[in-house]
């Protein structure tokens, strides 16, 4: 069982569709969140609109900053055009020792491309690029690519798949598993170092085809594996 | 049910552990089994090793060019080096009409590179490089990268998982997932166009990779789908 006053969580995009569903899932896990958005104002109206759908959640909103600031674990879940800026921007913020767990994903949507293409990142993927940009000892994983916005806005929607981590140190992926672990229904799986995020990074739009043919939205289970996948 | 007695199935590369297991698996199924290698010594070696694990299967044993020639249905199963000679040497054994199901994966493996690595395939993917060298009318489909040959060739494991088909026209794609569905444990799940090949292909070094780590033959599974994937 989950410890009942966990630490917090920073959500770096959280008034995007991603972020603000997995905020809304941790805050019902009982995980407090931390909102960043460019605007503070924004990230403010964000947890009031989180905090009415979940109210016995605890929500903050701050500039991304500030966001950054409040949590040892922190989620990058931003459109593939503002990685970088973001990034930058939060070079004096991040603080080693931190966890950024990247969700981004370079769909070709970001250059006005199909979503069910991947644009080619010079360092192999959005997670290597996150593990370039970020302070000095940040360490970083990404994960949380495969779960639809859609499944995890809609509370009632049994989530029942895995989120597939890469990173380059099992301690890092281990604390970003158990982490996300709190999320009823989601499983994470190890799949390797940092860019291996190529292929889970593709996936997304691998399901975005996947979704517009059966008007679903589908998620990602890996079948074979053991209990016990973070012991 | 499957009816009674189905069309042959051509397994090109069936002398390899992936195509081999495939060729089991049908023949368990009922559809007789045409095993294409270089060789027509080794495919009918292979046709024997796989005649004393199948009693009641149907297996027929060829070199390359007769085997492509004695099915509809054609499935490519090399490695990723061996892939355009043998499709340069099928070009006057495939007719238009017939239909290649192309399992091929770009492993950086096949230039002694890791199998967790892909190449990069100019043509986007294996499955599209087939598709620029099979002869005009040939209709190319990809499928079968993720079930992994250790559980195929394992007749009691169960497969349970997904197989992910992409190809351009949806008629190809069903004609592929009506046969490959026969091996129980198989769903068929239609990805979209041939270029997603790409991510479809790299899921095979994802694989490696996961099961690296916890020593198991994991397998794909999409969650959220509905029944009838091929009404």
């Amino acid at each position: 069982m989950p410890e009942s006053s966990p630490e917090p969580v920073t959500i770096i995009g959280a008034s995007g569709a991603l972020g603000f569903g997995v905020a809304l899932r941790f805050a019902r896990a009982g995980v407090p969140v931390v909102i960043g958005s460019r605007d503070a104002g924004r990230a403010r109206e964000t947890a009031e609109r989180a905090a009415a759908l979940i109210p016995e959640g605890s929500f903050a909103g701050h500039d991304n900053a500030d966001a950054a600031r409040a949590s040892q674990i922190v989620i990058l879940s931003v459109p593939f055009r503002s990685q970088s800026e973001t990034l930058t921007n939060l070079k004096e913020a991040l603080l080693p020792g931190q966890l950024l767990i990247d969700a981004t994903v370079p769909l070709a949507a970001a250059v006005s491309g199909k979503a069910t293409r991947m644009l080619g990142v010079w360092q192999g993927s959005a997670a290597q690029q996150a593990a370039e940009m970020a302070p000095e000892g940040v360490r970083v994983v990404s994960a949380l690519h495969t779960v639809s916005a859609a499944s995890l806005t809609d509370l009632e929607h049994p989530l029942d798949q895995d989120v597939l981590i890469c990173g380059d140190a099992r301690a890092d992926k281990r604390e970003a598993a158990l982490l996300i672990e709190r999320i009823d229904g989601l499983r994470c799986v190890d799949c390797g170092r940092l860019e291996m995020s190529r292929t889970t990074e593709s996936l997304t739009a691998l399901l975005i085809s996947v979704n517009a043919r059966y008007k679903i939205h589908a998620g990602i289970r890996l079948s074979g594996l053991p209990d016990g996948l973070w012991d």
